[in-house]
């Protein structure tokens, strides 16, 4: 039937992965990093920009404080690894932040946490790639208006290769990641070379004047000057996200998975402190200048420029003013670039479905997204994290400055609540050991916890300050209603648990006394003969065949085929007065449990199982509903009796499943 | 579960009609004139339009021979209406032409003219509304621009009253289409009377002069002028289309049917000849002049009128014409006339249906079609004929003129096989009678189909030379692809019937020597019981539950349970390496069927029953798939023991299915 979808399925997402295999799933430190860290170490692609832009909405001056506004970044970057390291060995099961904050905070703030993760990591992948299409359109300014479609094709063939299960994607990582790594050390190290040695030369956009945004005239004074200081230093912060990626994949790790992870989190940590750090200092030494929109911010050569002006983004205007312009060197920038966004987006495609089968599994969401599909991934959540990102990117044009807006929320969010569970987590613990040595280490780390607790609340408080009204309110609701719908589903379920339990008293053994058979009767064909055989097989108590007299003439005609060939079995006419087939179907058998209650029902339904698609329009169109509508009646069973037309016989439905030749010689 | 949908349909459809009801049905001649002939009547509405506009092509002179064209029509009409008489008193069960050629002709042409007519149906819907809306403008000049809307408006809403029901539209109907006649008549009566005392004026658009079209300028000469005139009488015969829909209608007259059939064609045939006659000889004697595009071909007051220029219909002149410019007779004319048409589409809704179930109970279309909704329509293909309706008017955005090209073939192929097959009916009568008297009317009533097929064959003749390259190819074409379809369907279903009928060596009472119950187990609570309960309780020779290892966590508690509650059933775990459910338990079911080929294997399955659509999604994600791959075996039978969610107790599904107090006692 679905034999086309399926080659297609088998085609883009592979074969079955066995179980055996499962330890390619599991992954080194060295190419752990790059899938887990992608994330964060990409955000050097666009975090310089959105920290300068911000600022130059006060004008050329205020861009010079951008070097403090990254180091400011980067302390909180250090203190949230030194805090998430013990985090990972403290719960090394690869809940994160979730169980983390389910266990010392309770469930409400752990669907919280839920939520927030699963909003952000949505943002991860739509900036990622919005990103990474602003990249390849500055390689190949022919692609300009051709970004959202662009960014939306690296969406998808994230989430492709995402459901062809994470073993592929784990060798595939590496290079890139490491690509990039390699491209952009050799750029800091020749840019501070030439710094040094008083080479280095001045961006291109360095002679572009900025017009400072109205209030802004006098630059950078005053509450409003400080308020764009902290909203350059919470958009700077998106350099954060990704961090807690890592506590959410341990379970990917090799053993010592909780060593490794934490170890992983450390290098993670010092090579984009490392990144950051160099590319703020070169932007600042070489005057880089980006804006938000150039045809009303910047003035190139005392004129505003064309509307379709195009300007490099920091890390290409550092490739030409270190390589110069002509250099190949920008581009090969761009393809690691793009190449490093893509696996960060990827990072969101390994996190987002580990984080719901979590939820899944703690029933805040509905059972099938814990399933791993035969790829060995997550199928489900790929796919729900695969719509939700197209639509972001579409919904906001692609344009990153607008979706950066939306970001972090969550991440601090999530931040936050974990480190104050932390910091609760460490005190009980702490209460438990007497032992003075121990205790003075867990001062320590709750000390940590702390720390990074009134760290990151005060970041959250800037950032929703900051952003709210630019657009973080609409990831605020979405957290909100998601955390509404987790709660939804658990409350579902428990009341389905509670049901379904069974009770001590429950009849575990109590049969129906007696078993009545119906046999639904279209025509007196095989499948009718079929259909009775099986009925007559299972011994019901009593067995009647039923006939709804929708044509008098087709009545008439089964009547006379049942006496003709002396069918032992009773039939019964039940009158259609309103030509429907199920209401009198319905009807009799409500009769037959109002005459004994206590008894089952079975109705058997001969059905025809064919091969295309377009000949189910010529068959069972009466068959499926009423076997739906059967199902709404109590005590009754409904059997289905299945006919393989000809046209179905040997049929395609994969491999495993060509019929067997003693299959086919069973058939009568 | 649907219980919304059900409301809204009732709403819009109205309650089910008793059987009993069905002599509502049946129609008196006063009111199957009206519901039959609207079709027909109505077509002066635009046939006369399309004469004159057709002959305007070659200038102002030539519109003064559209009398002729008329009464050729006319002609052409009388003979129809003779033969179709002799037809229905011929074939008096409603199978009309398609009936008439398939006992003459064959099959073949059978489904042929099925599908002529069928196409037909569909284009009368299209062609009415949209001169409805023409109309509706004329009186509504602010309309303009909605035309099309307006006519899909008046598609829906016929369709939706059709649902209703016919006895609904059988009242509804008799009031406009006699509105109109009375109109139209007191319109012709007053004109005729003017123009025999002399005081007939002349057209609004008498003094306008036409351009005629490249080659026409000197008139209607030469082979292009002569072929004008076919194609202006050809589009004229429109008139003719409807005539078929009574001999389809016959089993909806009172008895004597056929006599009353046969009787109001006559009233038809004289009624919509005097209407046409009257209607051409005024316009005629007032110099009404119309054409295709006004801002092209037309000069008004020797210049070209503006674009959004608006010409009166033929009717709309007459009646400013006759009753005065500012007169409200203009008004009433426009309101009686969208009335008939309304109820002209409405005549193709009752005909399409009907010739549509007959071909479903002769296997050509899918049975469906065959089956009267609630209301006593044939729901299916009332719907069917809705969606072609629109996407026609739609297609042709609403152009009456563009419409009528693909119009009428449909008519003809049928008239052309339909005669011929008289011709051979009546021979063949004929033959069997020795009676001279008897032989002599038969040999008249021969003449007379004979007469009539050479005519319509004529006809059809012209209008395929005239119309074939102005839109009636896509009438053909859609023709010749529908028979395909019919006699695909019609093979499709004569092998299922050929593979399904019983032989006699068909082992009726053989039984399978043994069945084994397979329970699948997803979780050890009360649905399972149940399930097993039922399953116990059909006795099967064994019986075993699997459970599916996707989880080896879940897997165990289910073991552990088992044992707690000493489940007496063997319980049998499924390894599944590629963590899918539904492979497992397939090649389970083989491995038995292998063992014991001859035995039946019956799967049970657990199924919840929820209240709210959404709540699916949290449900039986994992069975329905499973069922239905299930089917796929041969030898096995699907089980399903519905377990109601308390979310989906008490639901109300119909007041017919309010689960009896009994029955909520019955459950555990």
């Amino acid at each position: 039937m679905q034999s086309i979808p399926r080659a297609l399925r088998r085609a883009l997402v592979g074969k079955p992965i066995h179980n055996e295999r499962f330890r390619d799933a599991v992954l080194p430190k060295r190419t752990a990093l790059p899938v887990f860290s992608a994330d964060a170490l990409s955000s050097v692609a666009y975090a310089p920009d959105e920290i300068i832009l911000t600022l130059a909405l006060a004008g050329t001056t205020a861009v010079a404080i951008s070097p403090w506004v990254g180091l400011a970044v980067l302390v909180v970057l250090a203190v949230v690894i030194a805090a998430y390291r013990q985090n990972v060995r403290a719960y090394p099961s690869g809940g994160g932040d979730y169980e983390i904050v389910s266990k010392n905070l309770g469930r409400t703030a752990g669907v919280g946490v839920g939520a927030a993760l699963m909003a952000d990591y949505a943002l991860v992948v739509a900036v990622s790639m919005a990103t990474a299409a602003q990249y390849v359109t500055a390689a190949l300014p022919g692609l300009a208006d051709r970004r959202v479609e662009l960014a939306v094709a690296g969406v998808l063939l994230v989430g492709l290769l995402n459901l062809r299960g994470l073993a592929f994607i784990g060798r595939a990582a590496a290079v890139p990641t490491y690509f990039f790594l390699a491209v952009l050390a050799a750029l800091l190290l020749v840019g501070v070379g030439q710094d040094l040695t008083g080479s280095l030369g001045q961006a291109p956009s360095a002679d572009r004047e900025v017009l400072p945004a109205a209030g802004f005239d006098a630059g950078l004074t005053g509450l409003a000057g400080a308020l764009l200081v902290l909203r350059a230093f919470s958009s700077g912060a998106v350099a954060l996200t990704g961090v807690e990626t890592i506590t959410n994949s341990v379970p990917y790790f090799r053993k010592p998975r909780a060593a490794n992870a934490a170890a992983t989190l450390g290098v993670l940590g010092a090579v984009s402190a490392a990144m950051l750090a160099g590319v703020m200092y070169l932007a600042d030494r070489t005057d880089v200048v980006v804006v938000g929109n150039p045809e009303e911010q910047l003035l190139v050569d005392g004129r505003l420029p064309a509307p379709d002006f195009f300007q490099d983004p920091v890390l290409g205007q550092l490739a030409k003013t270190v390589f110069g312009t002509e250099s190949l060197w920008f581009y090969v920038l761009v393809a690691a670039t793009v190449g490093v966004l893509v696996l960060a987006a990827n990072t969101a495609f390994s996190g987002f479905p580990t984080l719901a089968s979590r939820l899944a599994r703690d029933a805040f969401l509905p059972r099938q997204l814990q399933a791993r599909g035969d790829r060995f991934a997550f199928t489900n959540g790929i796919l729900l994290l695969l719509l939700v990102a197209v639509v972001l990117t579409v919904a906001f044009g692609a344009n990153v400055n607008s979706l950066i807006q939306l970001y972090i929320v969550g991440v601090f969010v999530s931040f936050t609540l974990t480190q104050a569970g932390m910091v609760r987590h460490w005190g009980r613990v702490r209460r438990m050991r007497p032992h003075p040595g121990v205790r003075r280490e867990l001062f320590g780390r709750r000390a940590v916890a702390l720390v990074a607790f009134v760290l990151c609340a005060a970041v959250l408080v800037v950032v929703l300050v900051t952003k709210l009204t630019q657009g973080a309110w609409i990831t605020l609701v979405a957290i909100v209603l998601l955390s509404a719908v987790m709660a939804g589903v658990r409350r579902h379920y428990d009341a389905v648990d509670a049901e379904l339990a069974l009770q001590p008293d429950s009849p575990v053994r109590a049969l129906p006394s007696r078993v009545h058979a119906i046999i639904y009767v279209s025509s007196v064909r095989k499948p009718l003969m079929r259909a009775l055989a099986y009925a007559r097989a299972s011994r019901p108590s009593t067995l009647e065949a039923v006939v709804v007299d929708t044509n008098a003439a087709a009545t008439r005609r089964i009547l006379d085929e049942w006496q003709r060939l002396e069918i032992p079995v009773p039939v019964t006419v039940l009158d259609a007065p309103y030509r429907d087939t199920i209401g009198p179907v319905v009807d009799h058998v409500r009769g037959v449990r109002r005459k004994s209650p206590r008894d089952l029902v079975v109705v058997y339904l001969p059905e025809y199982v064919v091969r295309h698609r377009w000949e189910r329009l010529l068959h069972n169109q009466a068959i499926r509903p009423l076997r739906a509508r059967l199902h709404q009646e109590r005590g009754v069973m409904t059997a289905s009796v299945p006919w393989h037309l000809s046209s179905a016989a040997g049929q395609d439905v994969g491999p495993e499943s060509a019929p067997a030749p003693q299959q086919r010689a069973a058939r009568p």
